[in-house]
């Protein structure tokens, strides 16, 4: 692996909590909280991929709404407008994991340039890095709206380059999600998963992380 | 909607029902069966969107392998090559939903051509139409592969067009999915959304079937 330069974050799932979802759904759907939670998730990401394969990419808020609106129907749930931009809203919000912002500093410390690249829309990425206090640590904010077309698109992760002023394997990728991952390593960016729960299997898509960390303070410690 | 010069059928989950391997994934890990078939067919459907999207296109049988190995590492099964290949040679002798058989004939004996086009590769497509005794009824089978992308790409649904010699919008396109009925859409296809089951909503991604049907028979019926 050559010397990484800069690092850039994936967002949701890796550096936010998108389960921190979950206590709001149970509240407004007693029973059903969990159910919602997933089930939105699924079909977010299905989204994405969904709209970037017609070639009909839409905003991420867009595609987290009509994820949500899905999930809600398909479990029979009767979902008003004031209870869709309830939980819409609540993304704006999510919960850090609470390895994220000690790993973050201590990259910081080290001089190594970080960024967020995200499926995430601009706004969507400003607000949840300022409500959980990261947003001064980043250099960049990156979204795949640049591209018009979402990960793992290597359209999407060769943002990076351009922003960070680096070649592809000069740019550490961070994910949790492994399918992210093996687009990033597809694209040939240096990769490294955390892998927060060791029960996880790697997505089988042809490509292996570069180096595997339980935690973002760990990420710190072997870079 | 113009007149339908011809019908081209989505396969797996339309003609073939991909849950008819729930009995042999119980009767291989007993207790997980059901989990292990849902869980299959998940990640099968996701690897062809993440592969399609990635550029890194691989052959339906492969893919629906490394979807069943992910799967089962992730239900902690621990399945030996023998049980691996038992699974996915079951994917060539699929059942036929009970609607399918009368309804293609009913349609032949209008004139109207039909095709097969889907994700499938010829040869697992050509061997469970030949297993259900239905392979006489199409005058082609289209696979995506000939396009090396998966749907919803509009580069598979153009296909149709070509082999069938018909414009787009004389082509009616029949599927349960929705998510593939939205695609077929998104390409200009003439689509009727198969839907069996009345409590599945369809998916928000844009765009609404022609024609919404319960089962093949019907769709003869009306067209």
């Amino acid at each position: 692996m050559k010397e990484i330069k800069a690092f850039a974050f994936d967002a949701y799932g890796t550096l936010f909590d998108v389960y921190s979802v979950t206590a709001l759904c149970e509240q407004l759907f007693p029973g059903k909280g969990i159910a919602l939670a997933r089930l939105w998730r699924t079909k977010q990401l299905q989204y994405t991929l969904l709209r970037s394969l017609m070639g009909r990419y839409r905003d991420f808020g867009k595609v987290t709404e009509e994820g949500l609106l899905h999930a809600a129907k398909s479990l029979d749930l009767d979902i008003a407008p004031g209870k869709l931009t309830q939980l819409t809203e609540a993304y704006l919000r999510l919960e850090i994991f609470p390895d994220v912002k000690p790993g973050l500093i201590a990259l910081k410390k080290k001089g190594v340039r970080l960024a967020i690249l995200s499926n995430g829309s601009p706004g969507m990425l400003k607000a949840a890095a300022e409500h959980s206090g990261i947003v001064d640590l980043f250099d960049r904010i990156i979204s795949a709206g640049e591209a018009g077309v979402y990960k793992p698109s290597p359209r999407v992760y060769d943002l990076g380059r351009a922003a960070m002023n680096v070649k592809n394997d000069e740019l550490g990728f961070v994910s949790s999600n492994s399918w992210d991952i093996n687009g990033a390593a597809s694209a040939g960016l240096a990769t490294f998963w955390v892998q927060r729960s060791s029960s996880e299997p790697p997505e089988e898509l042809g490509f292996t992380a570069d180096r595997t960390v339980k935690t973002v303070e760990d990420l710190a410690q072997i870079t």
